[in-house]
């Protein structure tokens, strides 16, 4: 059975949510959880549940980097932290991935030092998961493991994101896209106008420049972009929805008949809801590392927690790495003229 | 009186709202207006109106640039265009500003061509107003008039911002924030890294660095980034505004109780669409060059237009350009050492 470490201690609700998310997922899927962090609050928690003959096992770890920590520091003081710990545990292959609501860059360092990178792989990058008008799910990446970014990492991104798409969003032969500031090949700065021909070059399905407002219109699977921006588009996002959501309440609060209004429309108002909720889709990949990372937010509630432990297993049942392995080699053979020129720049 | 000039072909629906939105700027505000295009079709358009003793004016030009035309290709051939034509008239002196809901980029490049940029500004920079959850609109630039730029860039963007928020929003101490990927100062992409010290050493509130998810709180006033971000941020909070809308009204027509939930919720629906209406504001202002450049949306209805006309005049009657030229010129002195060493880098 796939074993999935569970960061118990790093999200805003730990470790509640997480403990609550493993005993959930090792319920509902062929999937065992190692919980790591204090183990006598995680037996503490434990204890609220029926755990009897689930395959949940708890870790020892003795610190954790909080959210506000900065991550340089945290790494070097902090030598067993839960995240550290869980990574371990996959490096050492008692573990097939990882699934953390904590502090995200120390998240994604650790992953990066511990684990380790897939071979050829040259940036990991973090993929959001994200809903569209359509309905099916778009992915968007980097969103913050890489700021500055050459051509031919981009390249890579796109073949990650393809092969997540297609092996565990389920769409056959994704749309790949570059987030750019117009449609046409020439628009764009410079690092996007290096990265088209690539992409054009590239066996997988490029449909070209994409603009801010298609992000979220469902004709593109696989959106490509710097973490710099992605990182910005995402909270944004994020924001955005957030402003939605108080502008309309304080709108419907105002008169009576929109009281009455919002209460008969509860339900579609929750449908809605769930439809962008960034923490039902699971939390987002960081590919290109050895095992399967997957990183929540930090305000996660179960769900999120189960979902992401469910698609962490799914990632290995897919054998996603293999692909990429695969895929960023094939690359490398295909363009290495190309993409070193690029490099070197 | 004031004049400006209304690119009257231009936009989506022209020359409609333009001589609609004309004729109501005119009459509600201190302002006069010279129609460009058509003079054929603008007389038709104007017979719609009792326009007697209305300072609304015609000047003739025979081209349109239309919104899917190439601007290099347009502006080489195209050179009786109404934009280009309106443009000619605020070089003239015939009008003090100019409005356009036409090609974005033709309306840039065009400006900057005809118009010319103010003293010492490097890059005019387009500024657009969003809407925010606390009510206050903020200023978001620059989205799209430079993709890749240098930190003394973003300095002079972040000043002009500064001045446009302070004389036309109202604010009177803007707090300017520079977007970037988390709040300390040493998080960023090496232009904002390399930008943060040169805004902390102006003479303008910095508040430092703010993140995506802080653009719509309305904490601050002015937000500063480089055109492929801030392009990428617009349009994508347009897009994700339209999957709002969309993903509501289909969760809302599913159940009859919804259906009269959002009947008589309508009206705070209503309220709540003008407060995120980005046509409301009266369009973007380019920043930076001489005389007043403001760029509405291709689709503009008539109050859009109205609205610009509006701020236009009011760019002008505060003397916008004016503090904007003492502004970059008092950066100037102050930090030329610093801004000349990080533009030569």
């Amino acid at each position: 059975m796939i074993k999935i470490a569970v960061d118990a201690m790093g999200g805003d609700n730990a470790p509640h949510v997480e403990v609550l998310g493993a005993v959930q997922a090792v319920r509902e899927y062929q999937v065992g959880v190692i919980l790591v962090g204090s183990e006598l609050r995680l037996r503490e928690e434990l204890k609220k549940h029926d755990v009897e003959g689930l395959a949940i096992e708890i870790v020892q770890a003795s610190e954790v980097i909080t959210m506000q920590e900065a991550v340089a520091t945290a790494l070097r003081k902090k030598k067993d932290s839960s995240i550290r710990v869980a990574a371990k545990l996959v490096r050492d292959g008692k573990a097939a991935g990882v699934v953390s609501a904590g502090n995200t860059g120390a998240c994604m360092a650790i992953s990066k030092q511990v684990v380790g990178k897939l071979p050829m792989v040259d940036r990991p990058a973090l993929a959001a998961v994200i809903p569209t008008s359509k309905g099916r799910r778009a992915l968007l990446l980097d969103v913050g493991a890489n700021v500055d970014c050459k051509p031919a990492h981009l390249l890579q991104f796109a073949i990650m994101g393809e092969i997540f798409s297609r092996s565990i969003l389920g769409i056959s032969r994704p749309k790949v896209g570059l987030l750019s500031i117009g449609e046409e090949e020439g628009k764009g700065n410079e690092l996007t106008k290096e990265a088209f021909p690539l992409l054009k070059a590239a066996p997988f399905n490029f449909v070209g420049n994409i603009e801010g407002r298609d992000v979220f219109k469902g004709d593109v699977d696989v959106i490509v972009c710097d973490g710099f921006v992605g990182n910005v588009a995402l909270k944004l996002g994020e924001g955005l929805t957030e402003m939605f959501t108080i502008l309309l309440k304080k709108d419907l609060s105002k008169h009576l008949s929109s009281k009455i209004g919002a209460l008969l429309s509860r339900q579609a108002f929750q449908s809605f809801k769930a439809k962008v909720d960034y923490s039902e889709t699971g939390g987002a990949p960081l590919l290109g590392v050895q095992g399967v990372v997957i990183i929540c937010h930090g305000s996660s509630n179960a769900k999120a927690i189960k979902n992401a432990i469910r698609v962490a297993s799914e990632c290995c049942l897919s054998q996603v790495n293999e692909h990429i392995e695969e895929g960023v080699k094939a690359l490398h053979f295909l363009q290495r003229p190309a993409s070193e020129n690029l490099l070197i720049n």
